[in-house]
């Protein structure tokens, strides 16, 4: 038995879907036990030289050549962004064909319309790659945890911006410098916007969010804040508080609401998340029966997400080997047990904060910073003050007990007004337990 | 849609399965779409008090009343051991029910005939709790990285001798002291062979091989070493050097050989593994598309255990929803893909070791030591000799270079017979990679 495949995009990864079912078609083969022939490819640049060789005729311009031949039934997306890949996919599933992407962006904004639509047409949809590359997080969540209430997700899902931190973390230098030698290693994009401030991490936050509740989580819903005002200043101190930073991606789940918020994060240098460095990317998740389970890899990168894609491309093969489909619906939740989740307003936190100000060193500043935190109900575990310097600045660092986050907005924006106080006041919040782990 | 299940053994994980259908039947309700209903246990103590109620008639002696019970499809075997659970096992089968079970000394002692039988008759097995607890390792292996060769498996599989290594690492203490400790709390059981010996780890590495390579491996084949010999200085030693030192499963495939071995090994500090501690338990397995890929988790207990149980019965349910089974086969691999792996024979290993003696505190000691060690062509990467006693034995330790363990073996013969030499040498196998994770 033979089952046809198409791809639209031949990208990095696309290329890499190429290798991985030339280069493991045996193994692939001796699991499925029937063979997978990629068709046909479609990309807008047929002429540039990606160190694979294809037949004569497989790469093609139109993906209009893709979505049209009977013989493919199984159509991979990998053009990206909202635009053509939305009608790319749309139109596959009208055409009968099952879908595989990689489309964060896609799916995190779409996803209602993508996925009713493949249940309503009884067509299966993978996008195991979509999340954390290569490791299976998605299917983790849809079948393997499947017994779990999803008590919360802390996820390292954005290798950019980890890469940044980490080397923030582990060599010094500023954000500025480190991100240029990230772009010029090929690390980071030229337009990093999406990577640094959140967006990407965002993305696929909805997308664990909506399966492990089985809702369409709005995108405007889940607060985003990025990396890029952490200072190496931040960094070493919360390193001297026992903690390291770093951009997570945090869904849970508590009284029928849900906090969905990416932004950088304290958390105790002793949690296995901690040490998840470079382009590593991790997903703790926390569910009530199975506690704390880690899965752990490379979140990007040619082969590891060509290695999600076809993974997901062997699993439709296999229900159609046995003339099923959606035997697994695409949010893993039924098509009737779909509904709303009311989103934790970001104001209502209550977490730990650590706060940073450039104070004149002069006496009573300590005093009327802790005025105005006291008034406002937030009381303090930790201070630092460092440094002399007769009639400058010094930093002055202060970790709070739990707070509430509407109050500590309303501290600081009183404290910025002291004039004592220079430059804007750096706050972050701090994650002391991520699940009952370690 | 209702789908009977009986269970088999009302242990400690069977009643967290009963818990687990009962607390979290909506969950799993709104995501399979049907209800699971727990028609009938067997346990032959049916008075005892396991703090959940059951409804008259469900729990019986004799696990005959499960398995001829027509209208259950699904029959959880949680008896453990290779003698009934065997017969039941394979009368389940027969009598036309789908199978799931936690029994990894079954599987790796009678997978063959089990999982051989259950393709003959079309009949689904499900054995996510065998190895790791909770964590979704058997589904990855089977389907999330089924897109790979898988190039090595380094596993943190029993969370006993794992419990008791962390202890003496990070609390100090004699191995007896700590296991009695741990026995006390009931984290290792009265006769805890199985556990420290490394015998329970091996039968999880065995599913794992056959997993990753399509094969029933002999559990002869596997070399096997606990942890009960490991020291106090060995542990502290290591710190030294930068290791630490985990009990692990290992398998590696290079050059059609496969690799199967377990024993007490020095692996880098700043390994992901390495940070696995108490009853935690990780697999680290790198495929040759995917790369690093880590799961981690709690490897047993009640409720991770029956998070994977119920996570196998809802697979199954999932195919019987849609009238399928045998959709992927136990292995992952096709009945006619499934081979005889050669094992490579333990002292063609080629690794750097870590050696220690009790040795004389004498001019020319380390000068005849190195002198039989360079005559076994094994050269000296490290050397810490430490105290003076006049008169007295001293530990002397040395880290090789990659060396042959026959070479080592002969080497450490020759050693043992110097007559400044005291005791018995101890030596430890180091994996400098694992992967090319971090």
């Amino acid at each position: 038995m033979e089952i046809n495949v198409g791809l639209i995009g031949l990208g990095t990864v696309g290329t890499g879907v190429v290798r991985v079912l030339r280069e493991n078609a045996d193994v692939i083969g001796d699991r499925l036990g029937c063979r997978l022939v990629l068709k046909r490819i479609a990309d807008r640049d047929i002429e540039r030289d990606r160190g694979i060789k294809l037949d004569k005729g497989v790469l093609v311009r139109d993906a209009e050549e893709v979505l049209n031949d009977p013989e493919i039934q199984i159509v991979i997306e990998l053009v990206g962004g909202t635009g053509v890949a939305r009608e790319f996919v749309m139109k596959a599933l009208e055409k009968g064909k099952h879908v595989v992407t990689a489309n964060k962006a896609l799916l995190s904004t779409h996803g209602r319309e993508i996925f009713s639509r493949a249940m309503e047409l009884g067509r299966d949809i993978g996008f195991e790659a979509s999340v954390g590359g290569g490791i299976p997080v998605i299917k983790a969540l849809r079948e393997g945890l499947v017994a779990n209430r999803v008590e919360s997700i802390y996820g390292i899902i954005n290798g950019t911006a980890n890469y940044i931190l980490s080397k923030m973390t582990n060599d010094g230098g500023r954000f500025e410098d480190v991100l240029k030698r990230a772009q010029e290693k090929g690390y980071a994009e030229a337009d990093p916007t999406y990577d640094v401030e959140g967006i990407d991490t965002a993305h696929k936050l909805a997308i664990l969010i909506n399966l492990s509740y089985g809702t369409y989580i709005s995108l405007e819903d889940i607060y985003t804040e990025g990396i890029s005002r952490i200072d190496q200043l931040d960094i070493k101190f919360a390193r001297e508080f026992g903690y390291r930073i770093k951009l997570l991606a945090i869904a849970k789940e508590a009284g029928g609401k849900v906090e969905a918020r990416v932004h950088p994060t304290m958390i105790p240098a002793s949690h296995p998340l901690a040490s998840v460095d470079g382009a590593y990317n991790a997903v703790h998740i926390q569910g009530n029966a199975v506690g704390s389970v880690m899965l752990y890899g490379l979140g990007a990168g040619m082969m590891p997400t060509a290695s999600a894609v076809v993974a997901d491309v062997v699993d439709i093969c296999r229900n159609l080997a046995r003339g099923v489909s959606n035997r697994v619906s695409p949010l893993s939740y039924e098509a009737g047990a779909i509904r709303e989740v009311e989103v934790k307003r970001i104001d209502t936190l209550e977490l730990p904060y650590y706060l940073r100000f450039q104070a004149m060193d002069k006496p009573g500043v300590l005093s009327s910073i802790s005025g105005v935190l006291g008034k406002h109900n937030i009381s303090i575990s930790n201070v630092i003050q460092k440094g002399r310097k007769v009639g400058g600045a010094v930093p002055v660092v202060i970790v709070t007990h739990n707070a509430v986050e509407r109050e500590l907005q309303a501290a600081v924006a009183e404290i910025e007004k002291l004039d004592t106080i220079q430059e804007r006041v750096i706050f972050l919040r701090i994650e002391e337990r991520l699940g009952t782990s370690n």
